[in-house]
């Protein structure tokens, strides 16, 4: 099969927690980040990104470069990712100001490409030499990328190719260096070949397909990246080009068999040989891209779908090794995470690939962007100690509290475009089986007949209401794996229902009601005990909201135990979050005061409140923990 | 009142837990580390410490200096610490061979002298024009400390001077510079300070209390470092000259209130502070030396002594954070901290300077050794699982076996002097009151005229016997926090005991037999809920054993929790470890094997073996903790 996901245009949000947070993002992240990128949002830091352009284009005429490059090696990105998430934007609230700012910003980039189709503002500004002499390090491959990705939503979204046409141009100056010139080589950071593969999506031109592959199939074949340094005697950070795991390069892709180095890269590279495997077939491949997926999934994620366990190079670590405290899990990472989880659904409609797509986008993605939509996580730990966490060096990166636009500004505009495109994950359709991944109100049109409106409170409420507006066919939802029942009804009537892998099978036609009871019970969640950090703890989830405990609602977070024996309840609506509490009985240890004792605590019975862990550190600086020791008899 | 430590050959030792140690450190440790600095031990990383000596001598006199100097800059003082070892050994164990080698070293070293009365190889060697132009990490200072240090060491154990003359001139040469010309500059790594103090301690030369008083008085004051670095123009490592933290000049040492930087760095500068106020009465600085002591004790100490919660600047960190599976603790920080303790117990004769200092004896230091005194650890982590530690970025520290002979080798030669002098840190006299902060079996001349014998099975017997071979006086016995009851008898007869500040009082004449009865009973341990990685465990405590639980006993031991009700009881004596293990009610955590789940882990109840922290990591690589969660009702 090929379930592919909707047209970005194919969902359109109605009221509901997905339309909140698309409205959101249009309303406070879009007009902000583009002020970023123009150098017009005050107390951020310098982006420049647009006159990187500018500068570019009078390079290319040969003019002054005026004030040259600034930023890092792909700071052209940050540009990219805008109009991405722009296009998704507007595919889901047509504004003609936005169109207008996203057609002046194209028209600049346009302008910055070079006669051969070559677009990157820090070569063409700083050294057009240096081209194509360091994959490694140069993000040439991982910029061109994103903007693959943003002309193909930009092209879907308003209709309109210049920025396709720009991109064609740069696909095919690529394709001519690495397939017809044979020139050796593959991304320091995938991304393009997630990208291409989208460009074949909307051009149907095969040869970016075959480049796609070229780059997946080439990669860790060799020691290129060595080659590469040796000949080239120039550096950007002093990447290892002998340590083949940072960037997924230490044996060929078919070979790799544990998820590991760079969490973004890892995931951007496992989505793009993912939808390889989907569009050609491929079932070695997507047997690699299943075992990868199992690597992560069973052994080196949080529960929060946060992936990355060290800020060492924002890397995988070993098995198991999922520190609360310490742990880097970048909101980007979790971005790719989806973007993989996605890709895998296209081949085997598994709840297991969406579950893990709800569990990474409704915590760890949605925690990366403050409630205000005004700041953002770059790292989301999940135990958070102010004076420890963000002050010490080994606890640098976890803040506990969202700063505002980074130096490194990928996160933000990650999440803008995740959240804004979020139907083409929730929905997907295979010939006539329209697919239901995610519950997100709005309406649906699968772009095979069928149009559904769903209605749902999710992830607070759990009931979900499918209305088949038009056409007919098999409707597929998933059975989350969090619920322990699930109940449907078929125009008012209990219908028994025909559940494979995660997913209940309706036959539909136009006028049908569907409707779904999903359990949305809070339950105490435990870890595997090689987990050494969570051994003799538990957490708490309701649905796809994983809860921690904040200082905002408990006081001192660390003298806290969960009751064995608890059974969480549905606490108050908290208004300053807009989210519901969960209550759990436990206990607040009182200590002597000494730092070891031999005097067994006491412990006092307390009723604790949790907080959906996307909505922490909202209420400022305070301890924060995902898991909680259980006690009670202490 | 100033309770001075016992001269060196004031104790022998006896049967009995601390002679045999000393014995080890004899037999095993004190060969192989010269034949280290000679270059002839099988399998050591390079020295070449004895070479860079003669080199150093033919660089003086204007001969072909060979193959020039190899090694840190500090490499110096591996002999330094070697000879010192040698020296208290020799005290122990009079041994004519080693004595000689001793002096044929110390006839090398002096051959290094400038005619200045300068000794410093990396200098002579490399580069006689940067001599003190680098305070901050040229380790002139440092390696000039330790030498004074075996100097004093072996005169008092031999008689001979040789080395004490060539370090006495050396200390001229220092004075001359900081005190006569009166130039600026303290040491980066502080050690002087306290060697200083010995040398005024053995040659009564006002010169060097002044001089020790010197660089600790101006340590902080002002921006020193910064100026050289200025100056300088050429670094060893970088170390960054504004950082006063690291190297703990970031303030006057007055004003200092917490325990920062480099943990090794640290406590020899307190010891060096502690010892010149005993010195010179001087309450203030002594005030201080107490607010940075209880800086440590009360908030920045493993419960194994150990010292240094991170890798990064081999540091203390901030209040509470005492991770124990990224833990430094390095075994040279906790000599140190003894050091510190024996240095406060001259001017408050106090158990919980003593207490702290048998913890960290009896647990880091002796952890730092292999059983077979063949194999050391640098770093003492409180928690090893295999496949992570010593192997990920985060752990590459924690080695989950104790390694050989480090490229760094200053642990090793610590540990061996520490242990070969423990009779100065188990004894000390004021006048006429003879104290005893260890228990450590053998006859003890306080040099007062009072000599006693004693004998005890400690740290596994928790009867403690003093016979008064000679003189009459008073005799203060600690009274350890970890015992609940404290018995005395005097010649049979039960005494009550006047017991002030930890420590027992009790008047002595020739021949009487006093015995104590220290409670031995095993015991569960609680942390402060302030410390995050401990909430919701206990530990395991017999006297001053800290015990862990291996793999070699347990099987795998991440999924173990103890028993909140547990009793821990005496188990086993282990032969292939040499100590008694203890028994605790526990549980082994049976769950479904998926990495996060909804259903409640079964508890199986099982019985659990503790064995002494020190004794860990001598059966091969397996899981260690020493904090286990609390459970039972999971």
């Amino acid at each position: 099969m090929d379930c592919k996901p909707i047209k970005i245009n194919g969902f359109k949000p109605s009221d509901g927690f997905v339309a909140e947070l698309q409205r959101l993002i249009k309303r406070e992240v879009i007009p902000y980040q583009y002020a970023v990128l123009c150098d017009e949002a005050e107390g951020a830091e310098k982006s420049h990104v647009v006159q990187n352009f500018k500068n570019a284009a009078k390079a290319l005429r040969g003019e002054d470069i005026g004030d040259g490059f600034y930023g890092q090696v792909f700071q052209d990105s940050d540009a990219a990712k805008w109009l991405e998430a722009a296009a998704y934007s507007l595919a889901l609230f047509p504004d003609k100001e936005l169109e207008r700012r996203a057609d002046r910003l194209i028209a600049v980039i346009a302008e910055a490409q070079d006669e051969d189709g070559y677009l990157n503002t820090y070569f063409t500004v700083k050294d057009r030499e240096k081209r194509w002499t360091n994959l490694l390090e140069g993000h040439e491959l991982y910029c061109a990328g994103h903007f693959m990705e943003a002309a193909a939503a930009y092209y879907e979204a308003t209709g309109k190719d210049r920025l396709l046409n720009v991109m064609k141009r740069n696909a095919e100056h690529i394709y001519e260096r690495f397939v017809t010139q044979k020139r050796e080589g593959y991304p320091g950071h995938p991304e393009v070949e997630l990208a291409l593969l989208k460009m074949y999506d909307v051009l149907g031109d095969p040869r970016f397909l075959t480049l796609a592959a070229r780059f997946i199939d080439t990669r860790g074949t060799d020691d290129f990246y060595k080659r590469e340094a040796e000949l080239r005697g120039w550096t950007v950070w002093g990447n290892d080009a002998n340590d083949g795991y940072y960037q997924q390069s230490h044996a060929p892709v078919r070979e790799q068999r544990d998820a590991v180095g760079h969490a973004v890269r890892a995931v951007y590279l496992y989505t793009g040989m993912a939808g390889l495997a989907a569009e050609t077939g491929d079932k070695e491949l997507f047997g690699v891209c299943r075992r990868l997926w199992d690597s992560i999934v069973e052994k080196r994620m949080y529960i929060t779908g946060g992936i990355g366990s060290t800020n060492i190079g924002e890397a995988f670590t070993a098995d198991y090794d999922l520190p609360n405290d310490t742990a880097y899990a970048e909101t980007c990472a979790s971005c790719g995470l989806m973007f993989f989880a996605r890709a895998m659904l296209r081949t085997e409609l598994d709840g297991r690939y969406a579950d893990v797509m709800e569990r990474a986008f409704y915590n760890t993605v949605l925690a990366g962007m403050a409630l205000d939509g005004k700041r953002f996580f770059y790292v989301n730990p999940l135990e958070v100690i102010p004076g420890i966490s963000g002050v010490i060096a080994t606890h640098w990166h976890d803040k506990p509290q969202r700063p505002g636009w980074f130096a490194c500004a990928c996160c933000p505009p990650n999440v803008a475009r995740t959240v804004s495109s979020l139907g083409s994950y929730a929905y997907g359709a295979s010939g006539e089986l329209c697919c239901c991944h995610l519950y997100a109100a709005g309406e649906t049109d699968f772009g095979n007949g069928v149009k559904i409106r769903c209605t749902t409170d999710f992830p607070y409420g759990f009931t979900v209401k499918y209305e088949i507006l038009s056409g007919s066919g098999e409707l597929a939802v998933r059975v989350p794996s969090w619920s322990e029942s699930f109940g449907a009804a078929l125009n008012g009537s209990a219908v028994k229902c025909d559940i494979r892998k995660g997913y209940a099978y309706f036959g539909i036609s136009s006028g049908d009601v569907l409707e779904i009871e999903l359990d949305g019970t809070p339950r105490l969640v435990y870890c595997s005990p090689k987990v050494a950090e969570n051994t003799g703890c538990a957490a708490v989830q309701r649905g796809a909201l994983i809860y921690c405990f904040e200082g905002a609602d408990n006081g001192e977070i660390l003298p806290l135990l969960l009751d064995a024996n608890a059974v969480p309840e549905v606490g108050n609506y908290i208004d300053e979050l807009g989210a519901v509490s969960l209550k759990v009985r436990g206990f607040r240890t009182v200590s002597d005061g000494k730092l070891y004792t031999f005097k067994k605590p006491e412990t006092l019975p307390e009723t604790l409140t949790a907080v959906p862990y996307y909505t922490w550190g909202n209420r400022g600086e305070n301890q924060m923990r995902v898991w909680l020791p259980i006690g009670g008899t202490i």
